[in-house]
Parts: structure tokens; sequence; C-alpha cells
């Protein structure tokens, strides 16, 4: 397999692995004897990933998952241990703030990417890994996943990974699952709003994911760039600013060429050019 | 049926039709042969309405429903072709602008409209008609009804509609619809928040409708004002000035008659003199 | 039984009773004669409560409930007639202006309070029995209880619980209940996101709190009271400088005492200290 140009140049430690077909970049999450821990290794890789692929139309989705039967157990006790080290060196524990904060733009970054995110839940779904799956926009699991948020049983706090959870779930379901730390299923990650879907095996997992990418082709490229960026900015600018920059991006797309594609295909009951095109 | 003073003067065109009895205006959208597709001159007839019963307190509610056995299939295709040519007469999208635009000033007004608004769904409930379905105090749906936000499948946005759609189900929901463009039943509108309460048929439909009006009869016509334009204002205003004002409000409410005869029918176990007032 | 020192000094009277037990207090409201109906009187107890205890590490939660079978049915009746007297007196509303920002200044102390907050609910939960479920952090219920938010049916508005209704609900759900003003039970209470669990029988209700406690009591004291304050934060800080502090706060938790047991506790598979210190 070949990755697309946006990607050719990208030199990636093994902590992740990408496979790109027909417009569906996979990003795995690659530590399987760590239950894919979260290393800054592995922070930094999703990083140049979503920076190399910012401006690629031709990538219309990320599909986020872990090897192994888990997607991610949580920060790295490895690395924390190594920080510890480097904080006793110098007297300061700034390694730890910039270890942690690091983690906080990487939540950052894939919340905002232009393309449609989807994380597919299995096995443990832990602290970072958790805040992770609250930066994707679509989010399906298994349903005996582990899902949860145990920092404050370790003497330690979701701290990058509040606001995401906020934004997520809402301040109620937030401060009970923070503040017990307790662990749950697919079943109540369903109920608390982290996830959209869950099934009970892995071929229902298989099949709900490429419903979701046959949606997801379905919708065209530039479109919904535009409006993913304006769902993020209805919860920062005020309401009249917002519905004026929105109705010169709703004249901009009607009068692109993906917009009169659209209408047309519409009128005529066709499919629009823009799904042959990720064949 | 005699429209009462605030509607008598009012000329609309037929694309909605108004009934108005014992306090409650039933909003029609008029245009079954479209599926009640929302052109330019419906959502101003839906303006002027809300305009002319701003200050009317004779008015407990506006029950907004779609002729024909649809809700509404969006925007009006015929209003974009004539768009379309005036755009290219005068060299620039603003007719677009100016068009989109005016529906997100309609859904601003229908959600602070001081009345209690409800939305009955049958049938396509799509685009432009999704959105006004968020600006309601409560909306009903028969099981069978077909919901989404079909813009990036047509190479649109949804420009007007994002920022009522992010406050009425969330960020998450949202991300996941807008990006998805997939239909769902009224089941699933319940449980990501759309709609209120979901029933399997008509005649259900017109119950729920008449509980939900009964209720609304009962709350008292000045409070129920205030309370919905606090409910706004807790999104926009800093608590501690929130809490002075409706501390505030809540002294005027009390010493008010609506108050004053509130507390004795309570204490007397009868119905207030409100009730009587709109039977 | 003995208070702690926090509240040795406290002079309240018996509007409500307090019991401290292993780290947890258990808040009484009680009043069984008026199901509990929220006086001056007890908005003040709760308060000085609150307030002695703020600085309390040994004490891990609050648990908040209502003697006699009911959590609280709303304002006090009593109160609101001998405000009218004074009202009349002075030729002013003030009174009743500063008895209402009473109750919302107990709210946002409760709702920020560096312990965790636990509400169960059982019979009547109305009005400001209603505002005090929304402030806390796990609320349970029975299914039986009745909850609502009766305002508007009296004649006046839910002025200072609004903001807290909304924060805890969202306007979806909060504008439909303030406005329609029904009455509703506790699976109902679920599904709205009122509470976080909902159980048919007093032995079951028993039996959630006990595990909850259990759960609270795994968390580290210092790592929860942070995590709290933080995500409350989230709501009004902007994302940026939020991430800036919390990545010290991680540096700072991480190298404290609690985060270093926790962590080798973690790694020698053992409970952390803070449990023993409490049993």
């Amino acid at each position: 397999m070949t990755l697309s140009n946006s990607l050719a140049d990208l030199h990636l430690d093994d902590s992740i692995q990408l496979e790109l077909s027909n417009g569906i970049l996979r990003l795995w999450l690659n530590r399987p004897e760590s239950r894919n821990a979260m290393s800054l290794a592995m922070v930094k890789a999703i990083q140049q990933v979503f920076t190399a692929i910012q401006d690629d139309q031709s990538i219309r989705a990320v599909v986020i998952r872990g090897k192994g039967g888990h997607f991610c157990a949580g920060g790295d006790i490895k690395d924390m241990s190594q920080l510890c080290g480097e904080a006793m060196n110098i007297g300061s524990n700034q390694p730890y703030v910039d270890f942690n904060r690091q983690f906080g733009a990487m939540l950052e970054q894939v919340d905002q990417a232009p393309q449609t995110v989807v994380a597919v839940l299995e096995g443990v779904v832990l602290g970072g890994g958790f805040g992770l799956v609250c930066v994707s926009d679509v989010a399906l699991s298994l349903a005996n996943a582990k899902l949860g948020l145990p920092e404050t049983g370790l003497g330690i706090i979701p701290a990058q990974i509040a606001p995401f959870v906020v934004k997520r779930i809402g301040l109620t379901q937030a401060r009970r699952l923070a503040l017990l730390g307790n662990r749950f299923d697919g079943h109540a990650a369903l109920q608390y709003g982290v996830i959209h879907e869950v099934v009970e095996h892995e071929a229902a997992l298989e099949l709900s994911l490429s419903l979701v990418i046959k949606q997801i082709k379905r919708t065209a490229p530039h479109a919904s760039r535009v409006t993913k960026a304006l769902l993020h900015q209805t919860l920062t600018e005020p309401l009249k600013t917002l519905l004026d920059d929105a109705a010169q991006h709703f004249a901009d797309a009607v009068s692109s060429s993906e917009g009169i594609e659209g209408t047309l295909a519409f009128v005529q009951k066709r499919d629009p050019n823009w799904m042959d095109e990720e064949k």
C-alpha cells in the first residue's frame, strides 16, 4: 500500500501504524505490549500525522483504533518514571508540565481536524485513551469495552482531558465519572454520551464502521470541512457574528463546484461525482 | 374562527395557515405539494406572526406543524434556482447570503419567542425543518418521522442551523449527524435529545399534544415569559449578575397579581384564575 | 458520635441534622412536618456547614438527603408569608430579593464544594429541592420519587434555580420542564440527565449509596478536590489557559505525596494509604 503525497515524507516511529485506502486513513495505536499506553512518542506521532494531512482533501476520514484488542490504557508509566528522573536532576517539575501539556495540544488538534475522525473501541479505554475518544466525530464501541477516568484513584488528575470530557458529555456526567473513577462498559458509555453506537460482537463492529465510512463518502469533501469548523465555532463565537459568517460560507458553498454538482445530482437522482472519485 | 387583535391585521401569503383557539395559536406550514419546503416567503410569514404576537399575553402557545403529513423537507429548491439567476445577473453571491441569513433571523426569533413553542413532527423533518424543531420548547414526534441534516451530502452546509443544533443536542451528537448526513427516526431523535416525546400513532400524537397544551395552560402567562427569557440568559450571562437579576424578577413575580393568585389558589387547593380566563 | 474539629463549633438550628462517620458527612434536611420545605434558616445552616468543612480534607463526601421519606418540597410557604408582612411594612419587595438571592448563594457554594456531594432522592423533590439536586456530583433516586419545577404553575419563577438546572440538564430539557411545570419520576429524571442512577427499592438505594461511598474513598483526597475545581473551570475559562494551568496542576499532583503513593500502590497492586486512613 502506498501512502498519499501528504503522508509519504513522514518519518514516524512504530508507536502508530498507518493504512490509507480509498480516502480513509486508518491510524492504529501500536503498542500492544502495553495495551497501547500513550507514550510521548505516540502523542507526537499522532500530531505529525494530523499536521501532514491538514490540507489534504483526498483523505476523508481518520479511523483511530488500537492493535491487540485494546484501544488505549492511558498514559505510559515508563515515560512517567523517566520524567521523574529528569525532574529530580533539574530540581523542577517542568518536565511533567511539558509532557502533560503536549497531550492536550494533541487532543485539541484531533478535535479540530478537518477530516471526520472515527474512534473504534475495544478492550480498555482509560485516561488519555478516553480523552482521545472525546475528540472523535463518531465513536463506536464493543459492549464489553472498559472505559474510565482512573486518575483520582491514582492520586493524580485528568488534567488535559477534563475540558474535552466536559465538552463531550457535559458537566453532569463528567463530575461523577471523574470523582468516582469507576469503570463502565460500552452500554453505559452510550448512555453517558461518550460514544454513538454500541455493538455486541467484533463482526458487528466492522459492519458498523463500514456503514459509517460509506456515509462519510456520501458527503462532499469541502462542505464537510467547513461544516465541522462551523460546529466548533458555535461554542465560542457570538450568535450574530456566527450567523453572518455562516451565511457567507453558505453562499460560497452553493456557488462552488461541489454545491452545483450536489444539487444537480440530487435533481437527477444520481450519486454526486465525489463518491466516484473516492472509490 | 376570528384571529385575535394582534393577528387581525396581518397579510400573510398562503405558505402558512393560522388557527387560534383558546389562547393556542396553530401555525401550519402549508406547502404540502413540496412537503412544506421552506421558501423565503414562508420564512418571512413565520417572522411576521411571531412579531405580531410578541406582546400578546393572551396567546399562550404556538403549535407548529406541517400540512399533508410532513413537517418540512428543508430549503426550497425553487427559491435556490431563482437566487442563482439573480446572483449571475449581478455577478455576486450576495442574494444567497441574504436568503440564508434571513432563515437564521427567523430561527433566533422563534427560539426567543415569549410564548411556549410546540413542534409536532410527522414525515420528513430535514435541514431547515430540523432547525425549526431545534428552537421549540417542546417537540413531539411520530416514531416513523424521518429526520436529518442532509446538507453535506448535497455539497452545501447547515449554515444557519448549526448553532441551534449544537445548542439543542450538544456538539457530540451534532458533529456526527452533520458529518454523516444520515436520516434517523423519532426514537433516535429522542435518544439524541432533539425531541422530548415519541409516539407510535397519529391518535397518540394528538393526545400527547392535548396534554402538553393542558400543562401550558396551567402555568401563569407572565411567569412563563419571564422564565423562558431567564433560561436563555443562563447561557450568555455571568452567574452572579444572573442570580442578582433573577432575585429581582422573583420578588416582582411574588408581589404581582399572578404570584398572589397562584399562591392563594395553591393554599385553597383550587385552579388559579388564569386557567379559567383561557378556557 | 463526635463531629470533627471543623464542625465541632457550629451552632446550627434543627432544620438540618449532621452525622459524621469515616470521613462521610451525612446532612439530613430535617423538617419532616413540612416535607423538608427549605426555610431561610435551613439555607443558612447548609451554608454554615459547607463553609466550616471547606478546608477539611478528612471529610471526603457530603451525602444530602431528607428525613421522613421526602427529599425537599421546595421553598417554605411560612417564610414567604412572613416576608410578605415585612415587604408591606417597609413598602419595598427587597425582603423577597434578599431571601431569594440567599438561596442562589447556597446553591453556588454546594456546587463548588471541594468534597464530593451525593444527593439521595425519595418522595418529593420540587423547586428548590430540585435545584439542590442539580448541584450534586452524584444523584441517586428511588423510581417513585416525584420531581418537578412547579413555579410557573404558581405564578412565580424558578429564579435562582434556573442557571443550575440549565447547567445540569441543558436548555433543551430545562425549557420543557420549566414551561410545562409537570412532575416526573426517577426513571424520567435519569433520562433527562438530572440524576445518575435510579433504583426501585429502599434497600437498593442504600446499597447504591454504599457503593458510591466506597468509590469515593478509593480516590485521593487532594486530587479529587483539584479535579472537581478543574471540571468547573472548563465551563468558564478559555481552553489554552485552562490546559496550561492544568498541566501545572498535573505536575504538582504527580510529584505530591498522593501522586507518589498512588503510582506506587498501583505498581505494587495494593490499596493506596488514603483508603486505610479513612477506615
